[in-house]
């Protein structure tokens, strides 16, 4: 059984991360989309909007949704999951990843990241650039699947 | 007519930004300097000093001031702008660029950025890096126009 | 008169080489595709293959197509071009054309270097890789124009 | 089945080669050790000698050592492969894996590539400097396994 | 006389930190490490705890603790120190300390910033990274000295 | 005594380069300027020329102008030198640089490797452009000193 987490935040869920869980979901028997519990932030949709979106648009059978806090490593460990998955765009993602996936490995060498590229559509989209243009009334077509821009707009008008 | 714009906080403008106005105005008809209204920030100037300084030290006839709100793609779309212009210094700075300007080529894909790489005596100065180094008594002496210095020196004694 | 160079080996011209010189033509009055007489590598196609070939392709008219020798400025002056056009993809890329770019400006500070970045459909092709890729068999589909396409067949079943 | 391929020249294994083999073994069922026959350059060892040496010190029994030419998503394809491993060190291999993995994915959108990052012992290793600094006289002692180091000693000792 | 100041924050000090201390130690005649007295962000220890942990764990005898506010180039010259010692980990690192690098020879030419790369056991540890791995109950054994993690414990327990 | 190696192949000796002589002579006891002895390169001028033309315009008494073959390592042990200077202009030398530095770290933890970042006058001239805008007419005036430039016009005019 091989086991993979791939964490977040989602605030929302892009198309860019549904890449990556597709492809993630066939290289694994289980995927956990694991959304961390950070109580700094002020986000967009509330923990369970947004683990109620992701099940809503994640793509395959074998994926999984949940929530976590503390270490990551300590989560993989306790969820028996040996994989962890990260999505890298730019070279500046690339460092801080490299920075995190060598202090993960000392942390526990069982737990391995693993890197997947995102595709050249999406290397550009974060959901924090699209929460701006949205918030500045630009078009997010074809960022986040339609469910998700209407979340969005529903979040807008009500907020 | 192709008309451009050069989006930016310029608080203050820096001897960088003219290196870059004075540049584009040789390149386009016409060269709009537009302020961004930015009401999260805690700037030096008031935005009206800062269209004022502009106007007082920017180096050509085609250039004019202005100000925005709102998506950068939209105001360039109402002002007939195609073009944007954005200097770069370091990896860093190419790196958010690149992001914005595939955000803006699909937001906008009649609206071109155009990017000019800053003179080798501006890549290291900013006006972040420039206020730090006022404040705390550094020389700014040839990084801003006399003018400018002199700004800072009253902002500084009256508040 | 805005007069722009477009400089490159063009061995042969990619779907991206056309993206920017569709895009510049847009930007100024004239745009002169110019070949490199790189004495030193061994192209695909000869000088006047790929003068041709870039003409039965090049997508606007007021985009011109010439060959060079010696250095890049030297040329520009003597053209009464005051702009040369970059596309940059990578990183890599960016370094190399800012060395250059302080050098040009160095050697010849009436002339201009100007940066457009690549499409993301094309940030990841270059002729050399297409080359590569077509020798070994692979499809070159949507990279370059069919007439390349075509083109590159036919060298090969000729050589 | 989930088999992967974790191309190369091997010339020769390096213990950062088998620190990435080992745990691209714990991920997939097979890993598919393949040399690459590129006539083109001036090996240190030849095929045969890589290919039995990789047999000699490879960690785990679900490797298989194998050697292709063509194009890497053609013999993965062949092989019935979806997963290509590749180790990342540096910003400037990060580059090139990113354009190699986004036109692999255009040939070939049923094969992934997946990237580990080199443990902090191995970022700076390569069989090109490890040769130069054997070569040169210097200890690569802990940077290939023993087997290896006595091969390149007899290898330059009957050369 | 040669005299270098090696500033930082040193909220805690690290084993990355004593190493560039002790490399420095032995570089010049007397190294000052330098605490930046900086009122806005939330410290762990105050000024007075990081600098008595700092001599508790010093290496070299030609090592001296102090605390300066202010520009660090004027610092120096106030301690006649005409260099300053920066280590170096990611890429990122290295862009903001080329600009600070930069600026600062232009505000005095007389001091001189030398570079250290960190080691590769250090190269992903920041007092940053290790306080929030720490508050998150993970072990940071060998990352810091064990008095450094005891003071940690004991902050916790007492905060 | 401090010691230090400022390795390189010097051909010829540019401003940049000399700049980086005269900060080191200031930091260390004495410099030695050592000129690897590279046969597979086509150099423009011989090793002997070289040293000629450093010794001739080499800034300070406490420079030394040498030869070496070999690890760089090994011959600073020999010279009882204890560092190893370099000087960093652009990313991509500072990630050689930095494999290079962790190498001969682990070769040879007694010597130290210490960089210093090129002036941002000379961030973009390396020998090889210099050669390479001279050999095409253009000025290298300010790039290198005049005797060099002299020389370089009697080796054009020879060769």
């Amino acid at each position: 059984m091989r086991r993979a987490i791939y964490p977040g935040s989602f605030d929302p869920i892009t198309n860019g991360h549904l890449d990556i869980i597709e492809r993630s979901s066939r290289m694994f028997d289980e995927v956990i989309v694991a959304l961390l519990l950070n109580l700094d932030k002020q986000p967009m949709f509330t923990i369970e909007e947004r683990v109620e979106m992701i099940r809503a648009v994640a793509p395959a059978s074998n994926v999984r949704v949940d929530t976590f806090k503390g270490l990551l490593v300590h989560y993989a460990v306790a969820q028996e999951a040996r994989f962890v998955v990260r999505g890298i765009r730019a070279i500046s993602d690339y460092e801080y990843e490299l920075q995190m996936a060598l202090m993960n490995r000392r942390l526990e060498p069982g737990v391995e990241t693993v890197f997947l590229m995102a595709g050249e559509a999406y290397s550009y989209i974060s959901s924090r650039l699209i929460k701006e243009v949205f918030k500045l009334g630009g078009s997010i077509d074809g960022l986040v699947p339609k469910l998700i821009e209407e979340r969005m707009h529903a979040k807008i008008s009500n907020g």
